[in-house]
């Protein structure tokens, strides 16, 4: 089932701004037993990323009811909320006022083997460069082209997530997740003002290293710095958090801070 | 009317996947008496850009004569062709077989003043900066929310168009057209290879440039150099070719080369 605006639909009108120009954001978010895992935190970025493009941020409320009828009595599924800038507007300029549009839809929980939280995964190196972009990085829209080319690049490769650089050759993040390094017991995060989606679990990641008086930092890292930390791992709302122990010919240790920042990740109910 | 793969519809499939990633590309098309304006261009500038993609690009048959029913006896129309990768796959990786998804709507010609063509306009010059990727620069794909927050900021300024560079500050184009300087005969415009659209007026006017043995550069430029050029204007294959006048307080001569550049391309049968 979809829901659009609140009403069960199959089809979006073609006047839709998301359909001609990828006009909105969303959100994909973990449901269990009809409770949306960090709602709060999509909720901040959503309204945050908004106000940012200018689109009438929906009431979290509305969201919150439909998340809830869509996912009915599943144990387990994932709802994507995509939030559109509506129809109307004369080519790329948008109408004055808004008539912002939201698409509430339902997915199969993916059938990511349980090893890969439980003993990390090996990930692929991508050829592919982000772009730079101050005005729109961080932010989770929908213009998500170098992501499908980046993911169809993996999909080649047998193996469950790719590091990606950017054109300056920094490490931003994963093809669906977001990248932190452990080293020295110091947890390390890319900088993500010129590419990259700041994660919901990124975000709260960063967070409970403060909570944990662990040294933290969001910065510059290449590859370098990844195949020399002690740690490596990806992290989203579904995937959870996926330790890498290995990366071509370099390999990681399970490592003690990984385990410890997904167990807390589940404590608080952020992740499943 | 708008066809999709064909037929009359008005709405899309919400699994399709212009609307989540913005996967998919467009053409923008005057169509004259039934004619197409520029097909030959327009359809080798979406095969290029469906191989570049991935996308299985439609026969171009198929698009000539669903944009000709579209059409039918108008006068003057624009014709929006857009390509998407369709339906399937999983998240952002696309399914192995392509279902690529044809959209062809009809809109009214819009009703730019006759004097922007002929005596020019005054531009804007865009406070936003566009990113910087070489793996999409040039593409008239569907992430377009760049051009969307440039034209909503253009229409508080009560402008035609709006001068736009990108991150280096080299200008690049306008909001919905291409950018060309001319200076001491000089046929200049910028390189399109980290940012913006590769239009098809604008790759037709290199060629004109040739037949007509002028001196002709792609490359890197500032402001200052459209501030220094005789003459300067946007083209595109809807607005044709518009000589601009004045930029802030800089004043353009309405020139020679302008006007037999716009007018090879109204004898080409380019631009209405």
């Amino acid at each position: 089932m979809i829901l659009v605006n609140g009403k069960p639909e199959d089809t979006l009108s073609l006047g839709d701004r998301a359909i001609h120009y990828g006009d909105g954001l969303f959100e994909t978010i973990a449901v269990e037993h009809g409770l949306p895992l960090a709602w709060d935190d999509h909720m901040q970025r959503l309204q945050k990323s908004c106000l940012q493009l200018g689109i009438d941020c929906p009431d979290p409320a509305s969201l919150l009811l439909e998340t809830v009828e869509i996912a009915g009595d599943r144990e387990l599924l994932v709802v994507k909320i995509i939030i559109s800038r509506g129809s109307g507007g004369r080519g790329y300029t948008p109408a004055e006022k808004g008539t912002t549009g939201r698409i509430v839809l339902a997915y199969d929980w993916p059938d990511y083997p349980k090893e890969f939280a439980q003993v990390g995964i090996e990930a692929a190196i991508s050829s592919i460069r982000l772009g730079h972009n101050p005005l729109l990085a961080g932010l989770k829209h929908l213009n998500r082209l170098e992501q499908v080319l980046l993911s169809r690049e993996l999909a080649a490769k047998d193996k469950p997530e790719t590091l990606v650089m950017d054109i300056d050759n920094q490490v931003i993040e994963g093809s669906k997740s977001n990248l932190f390094l452990v080293s020295n017991q110091k947890v390390m995060t890319p900088a993500l003002d010129q590419a990259g989606v700041e994660g919901v679990i990124r975000n709260a990641l960063l967070k409970i290293a403060d909570e944990l008086l662990m040294e933290r930092q969001i910065g510059r890292f290449s590859l370098d710095d990844v195949f020399n930390a002690d740690e490596v791992f990806f992290c989203n709302s579904i995937a959870g958090l996926w330790p890498v122990r290995r990366i071509e010919n370099t390999e990681f240790a399970l490592g003690p801070v990984s385990l410890k920042l997904q167990q807390v990740l589940q404590e608080k109910k952020l992740i499943t």
